[in-house]
């Protein structure tokens, strides 16, 4: 389930609640393209903006629709009381797999992670995907904490940051985690940008931004890497600079949402606040690539 | 209310939930000694790791024996309507004043920020404080923001960050600040280490975690500094050099957690999951303190 392109949807809400409709189209997008999984409830989703409540519900909906394809749920929480009561809710909604991330207030030594996601796996029976993604963590996993966790019973795939895109870089990066965990847990890059580079350097999945809302592009920026095509990967990839150039100035979940308001798959606003979407100029530039980018 | 020593008690929780004679404690103990204010469920209270039914609950029991000591609530979220729900049960639950941080999950940007303490102050009915964090909250407020904010209504104070502890670099920072904010609303210096140094150099409260375990020593501080008398104010600040080492080394919330546990004010554990209280060679040290140190 954590290999091939995994496909985060937004969570459209305004400040009345959930867009459960607009939520649901989301998912069945996915579904018919038949992405590899779908991760829900990821930052993409806004999980840390949702009550436990809303995340149950989340869930529930995204396995209705999801015709059979894999469901991850994101069960991060600051407090380890929090992520067991979340990693139970999804099971019991039917997730196929959860993703941890370590999110902090306090920053976090690597003991308490460690500890943190040994409480999370002892309440598990679906596997587990370690969310590294010091952006909006703030913690750091030395390598040596990523192989100690990566042995706990259900741990299956890390989500990596963000490789270099130089490709003998990224390559040298991703072998020398792979020294260090089992066999069998795979590796997934994050970072739409350098996606192409780090499937073609050995990740096995893709946890994808850009998938969630675009999975058919996706897809064959993903399947171009799994064939061994490279350099069709990155001429896939290297047409959605534009975005990528906006992901860099303001976060890729703005930029996201923003096309999916301009796609008119979403209602506007669709994050909550006090997250905003992109105004002015930066969201003119969204507006051009629908035209210019990828309907060519 | 927002001047003078504002003392932050903890909130002793373990996995079974809040241990409400145990905070019941603690506030007393602040009462008695008579600071200035009680700041309840700040970083030191954990309030990021509470659902918002325990948070009001903790006001509830503050206000409730406080003994007519001004209590101030920590009512940051991730999300704006979390925060406003937050406000609104801190008023009900007789709240004199609220602290707000910027927490962040995914980076804001000054805009949302903005937005966000306007969105709480229309709730509002008491005054508020700015609270700036950034080691917690990944948040970096520029000084022209800080003046935006401290114009909106209800807006009383701002809890700045450690200042320099050369007195010079201290003054210096505290004037510049000040020039751009309201009269009458309130500098509080935060970071322990530097409280001497911040109320010296003109700061107004001392927004204090060592307040909310010994008030008394905290008190003789503040003291000392407010009749003038810096080189009092500092010297029994340096009596505390081994407990801001370890502040130092692993935050003051882990360092005055154990503090609490060690004088018998708290049961083992005392912090929510992940968070751990010191061990091993760190605990000795803070337990080696309370013999040599403020208890001579």
């Amino acid at each position: 389930m954590f290999t091939g392109l995994s496909a985060f949807p937004l969570t459209p809400i305004n400040e009345q609640g959930i867009r459960e409709d607009a939520f649901v189209g989301l998912v069945q997008r996915l579904a018919k393209a038949r992405v590899d999984s779908i991760g829900v409830l990821g930052s993409t989703g806004s999980y840390m903006y949702l009550s436990l409540e809303e995340r149950a519900r989340i869930t529930r909906l995204a396995v209705e629709h999801a015709e059979g394809v894999p469901v991850v749920v994101g069960v991060g929480a600051l407090a380890t009381r929090d992520a067991i009561r979340l990693a139970e809710d999804a099971q019991s909604a039917g997730a196929s797999g959860v993703l941890l991330a370590p999110v902090s207030y306090q920053a976090l030594t690597e003991e308490e992670v460690f500890e943190h996601y040994k409480a999370v796996c002892e309440h598990l029976d679906v596997p587990l995907c370690v969310y590294d993604n010091p952006g909006t963590t703030h913690f750091s996993f030395s390598d040596a904490l990523h192989g100690r966790i990566a042995e706990l019973p259900r741990v299956a795939s890390i989500k990596v940051p963000p490789v270099s895109a130089e490709p003998n870089a990224a390559e040298e990066r991703i072998a020398r985690l792979r020294a260090l965990i089992p066999e069998g847990v795979t590796l997934g890059i994050s970072g739409d940008p350098v996606a192409a580079v780090g499937l073609t350097a050995g990740c096995d999945a893709w946890y994808s931004v850009l998938g969630g809302l675009l999975p058919e592009q996706a897809l064959a920026i993903t399947r171009a890497a799994q064939r061994g095509d490279a350099r069709e990967a990155q001429q896939l990839s290297e047409a959605f600079e534009p975005l990528w150039a906006l992901y860099r100035e303001h976060g890729s979940l703005r930029v996201i949402a923003t096309l999916a308001e301009a796609m008119g798959l979403v209602r506007t606003p669709c994050l909550p606040l006090p997250l905003k979407a992109l105004e002015g100029q930066a969201r003119e530039r969204v507006e051009r690539f629908i035209v210019t980018g990828f309907t060519r």
